[in-house]
């Protein structure tokens, strides 16, 4: 292995962090400027390859959702396969490679294979969204902890789903990530499991991007009671916050245009009002 | 207040990450080489005032945990004066500020006062101080969730203490900042809620820095139990990982020196055997 280590390359597993490309890290600038490739995908915001040299071979291994475009194994192929043909590869990632990033598997492949391997933090999307909506996620008077949890729902089934009968209470802020598809349902099961109907809630999309989207008002809103003819459709990219520390966003406006801000209550109700209509 | 924000200057709330100065942000090296004053803590790493512009004013802001050199009060009249005065003003935290970095207190007195203000999040200390110990917090097979706590305790008993019952319970990994003086009650309480005390921690100071060191073992280790003659001392500054995502650092060790990891088994065995010699 110390033979195969002086001959391959190196990955570096580097978080690309939210939207806003001045969020890159000084250090991610210089390794992706010192990369042969470059394997980045779908929510890294593109401008974050300017910083690549010029023929730096760029691999799109970006996924969706609903649309795998490259499975996790090919993805390891790839990473594996070009460290081992002597390159230094940039492991693109969006927000930060250990917060539902996967990284840690990706680097369990390397060092499995014998790859040199490093990782650069990234800012965390849902930290960074958060800051953007001007929500501090903890607070000496009204949060000492904050949770990060998937919303997204694991298709294939392996250990570690969310127990939203535990979630409800993980923190006194919670960030759920990728929940757009399933922000209705897991409103629903956090008040099912004792969270106040009335706590506030931010569903923020393309965060720090300059076209930010922020949906405000309470579970109860989101949840869409019976009331409702249907509840409001959120698009991903989509992390929302939750927590009586959403309700500082009054006072900490700083980011964003106005006219991309709604609220979930008027939303919702307007919807209920065509319903009506109909 | 119209008149009073075109005279006033701005306060930029920036995250400096944690100790590896490449780890600011663009944005964050941007803003302090543009500010005409710079408000640092403790925790910044003195290498990233380097990015500041000839001439500017450096005001050291810092506090360590019994030893309160500005308050907070200070610090809020510090920046309103200095933005006042129609400066640029860089308020550099460590880690994050609104990750117990009470930047939402600083935001909040700067919006009171009609204060310009943007934030720029930072690579907060407990997700950098993981991945530099190899250490994925999430990962599908081990955790779905994350929780950030406080470890410090609130010396002037504002409302939001962590319930460590509630706490042992909040997700698959548990962070804990701040936890040096406190982390041997933490584990205590931990198990005393029903976290197994076989449970991996690591503990780790300095952080991400190229002296970082690394203290894990299981919770029951750092308890120390009555068997024992004194625990294990830990100095700040220390974050602490809890939970079965640790047991993946000896396989993704990639960072720092061996000589400065410490497994907590062995320390506490061998203060006990130098107790048996007294």
């Amino acid at each position: 292995m110390g033979d195969k280590t002086i001959k391959s390359g190196k990955v570096y597993l580097i978080g690309a962090g939210p939207g806003d490309p001045r969020l890159l890290t000084i250090k991610a600038a210089e390794m992706i400027a010192l990369a042969d490739v470059i394997v980045y995908d779908y929510l890294v915001n593109p401008e974050v390859l300017a910083h690549a040299r010029r023929g730096a071979e760029m691999i799109y291994a970006g996924k969706r959702a609903n649309d795998h475009s490259i499975s996790q194994a090919e993805i390891n192929d790839i990473l594996i396969r070009q460290a081992s043909a002597g390159r230094t590869v940039a492991r693109l990632k969006g927000g930060d490679p250990f917060i539902f990033g996967r990284g840690g598997e990706e680097a369990e492949a390397l060092s499995g294979s014998g790859i040199q391997w490093e990782i650069i933090p990234g800012i965390s999307s849902g930290l960074a969204a958060a800051a953007y909506a001007g929500i501090p996620l903890t607070h000496r008077d009204y949060a000492s902890s904050v949770a990060f949890i998937t919303g997204h729902e694991n298709s294939n089934k392996r250990r570690h789903a969310v127990d939203w009968s535990v979630a409800a209470h993980m923190a006194d802020t919670l960030v759920i990530f990728m929940c757009a598809e399933t922000i209705h349902n897991i409103a629903r099961e956090l008040i099912a499991n004792g969270r106040p109907p009335s706590t506030p809630i931010a569903i923020i999309r393309w965060g720090t991007y300059e076209h930010q989207e922020v949906y405000s008002g309470t579970l109860e809103d989101i949840a869409a009671g019976e009331a409702r003819f249907e509840p409001v459709r959120i698009e991903p990219p989509a992390i929302a916050i939750v927590g009586s520390v959403v309700s500082l966003r009054d006072k900490l406006h700083w980011f964003g245009h106005r006219a991309m801000e709604h609220s979930l209550k008027s939303l919702a109700y307007s919807e209920a009002e065509c319903a009506a209509k109909i």
